[in-house]
């Protein structure tokens, strides 16, 4: 691992102390009481308004300064992730006073994809940023596009984006950095279930040895239902947690048998739930800089840990070639692998075709059409 | 303390373990692996269906045994928490199975409420579960109505349900339970943020020192504002967290004078998204056993505790008296207030008045009509 970002302080002390490297640091606003601590463990300090940065930029002089950037676009599904939404509060959006700092950053940050699986969008929404920003993209040594650019999905055409990314790198004469978000486990993970009783209320409902809440919560936040695979089947059941919660249900699927207490279900995509709160990060070779920007929950270090090492695993099989994994040791692999807690957590096989998905949103293998923001 | 109720293995065995007395157990599906266990910390075991009352039954033939009945009737602002939604998996719904079993059980569960404010909804509710059940709650012992009957509001008429309560039990000569869920940190708790930023991007946006997520996570998966009071002032604000997520937005308010970074903002109500996993019981003197129902977050563990003590104090004050107050220790009450966690969490003033709130559902001082269904 050659590079990593964070959004706290605990987290850039981890990614310093854990990781080594290059070491970013953002935080939507940080607080008297941490920044001087927070620039002691960054290589790039990232600031989310040009307040903050008149507030704190003089104590980071030392080190490269970056500026969030909102231009209002965005590829979203999800009004709840969309950094474009109304009113939103992430990154400066008065080019004035953008302006008016730009000899004091030597970066931007424009965090604008979410779950973007199409180079031909994440494109367009490229060639607004070259156009609005151009006079300032010039000035900088660094930009960050952030994350949600999905390209580690099958059939991704990732050659095309490294193609465009190093044609706005060598435009601008900037480096570019990406945020691996939860791409690196997109397919690699199951949350294995098993049914303890079914029930019958209009429709057949088993219920399994899991919650959403505790291991899916994604679900309830988002609105979304699991995914198994096939998912076309003449049987079909509710797959529902035990926890007391009523709507506790993971979503309604078809299968080739009747359901017995005992069958086990595997519900697929499981792992961003838990990636969702981790650290993991990464550089690949594409051209640009990669990372995983990380946000925070210690209890799910472990199964975070069992995700890294899964696609670790896979892209050291070739999918996509990682610049220095040797940085984690097989010791360190092994804790991980060895930290899984129940519910079992397994990764899919590589050469798995693409699983059927269920319902609307963010597993879905064909999306609704998201909200592309006009300049 | 001196009756609880769980909903998982751990949950009963520390009921029994930590604060002894009268244990109830109820699961949506206990497993093979755990019902022995189960069984050996409980006083009561609930089943959920007539499947899992077959399957493990014979287990539990030397205690009292209850069944979780669903009569298709509630009072819930929430599809996600109504144990009435369409294809419900809580509760056995099939009477003629229900009436088969008879002999092999001494209680019902009927968890029909959730944030029911009224009495008189309350009594409506209880009138159809008398008529629909008068001829098996005869045969019964004891009856568990479940939660969510949030008698602790300022203004409830507590005597009202006492008397109908009263007239249940005499009716049919059970014992008659109650959980007390969250209804003992009504207007208790606030969750204390400060300013570190303000934004501008339409609307003003203060960014403070928390997260919804982290801290009131019930606000995104319920779609709710968190509240201030007052909020009927000239200034107006999104008040926002400070992690990446876009949607991490506590609500809008406002406020007598424009903000500025350092302030201090109180969110009320906080004290749910605690006690909500907690295993907090109670046993009160209103007619009825009354319990707390609880769920597992480990993690939440010391919120929670503190939780209590705010609400003992209450209690203590006069509100409701406690039965064996003296069974918690000072020195646990101590400990419990010493084991409370930044961000602040402080009581509300038992005088003061019931808060304006903002945003619809479960906050609302006017929430909107419940789903009130027909048996």
């Amino acid at each position: 691992m050659d590079c990593r970002t964070s959004s706290s302080l605990n987290e850039v002390r981890l990614g310093k102390e854990k990781f080594g490297g290059e070491t970013h640091v953002y935080s939507v606003a940080y607080a008297d009481s941490e920044i001087d601590d927070v620039i002691s463990h960054a290589n790039k300090v990232i600031f989310n308004s040009v307040n903050q940065l008149e507030c704190f930029g003089a104590k980071a002089t030392h080190l490269p300064i970056g500026l969030r950037v909102n231009l209002g676009v965005s590829h979203s599904y999800f009004d709840l992730a969309d950094p474009a939404r109304p009113s939103s509060r992430l990154e400066e959006i008065d080019l004035t006073r953008i302006e008016s700092v730009m000899d004091r950053i030597s970066g931007f940050m424009l965090h604008c994809n979410c779950e973007n699986g199409s180079v031909a969008a994440f494109s367009v929404l490229l060639d607004r940023i070259e156009i609005r920003l151009s006079g300032l993209l010039a000035w900088l040594d660094w930009v960050s596009l952030g994350g949600g650019i999905a390209f580690t999905k099958d059939g991704y055409p990732i050659d095309q984006l490294a193609v465009r990314l190093r044609a706005c790198a060598d435009k601008f004469g900037v480096q570019i950095y990406l945020e691996l978000g939860d791409i690196v486990i997109i397919d690699t993970t199951a949350l294995e279930v098993s049914v303890l009783d079914i029930v019958e209320n209009s429709k057949a409902v088993a219920i399994v040895d899991s919650a959403v809440e505790a291991h899916m919560l994604d679900l309830l936040v988002y609105r979304e239902s699991a995914a198994i695979a096939p998912n076309s089947r003449p049987h079909s059941y509710f797959i529902a947690g035990k926890s007391c919660l009523a709507g506790d249900v993971f979503g309604e699927f078809s299968f080739a048998k009747p359901l017995v207490i005992g069958d086990r279900i595997s519900l697929l995509n499981a792992g961003s739930a838990f990636l969702n709160m981790s650290v993991l990060q990464a550089c690949l070779e594409t051209g640009a800089g990669l990372y995983r920007h990380s946000h925070s929950r210690r209890a799910r270090q472990d199964l975070r840990d069992a995700a890294l090492v899964w696609q670790l695993r896979r892209w050291q099989r070739g999918i996509i070639s990682i610049s220095s994994p040797a940085s984690i040791s097989s010791m360190s692999m092994r804790a991980a692998v060895g930290a899984i807690s129940p519910p079992i957590l397994i990764p899919k096989s590589i050469s798995a075709n693409s699983p059927a998905r269920c319902g609307a949103g963010r597993t879905a293998s064909e999306p609704p059409t998201p909200c592309l923001k006009s300049v």
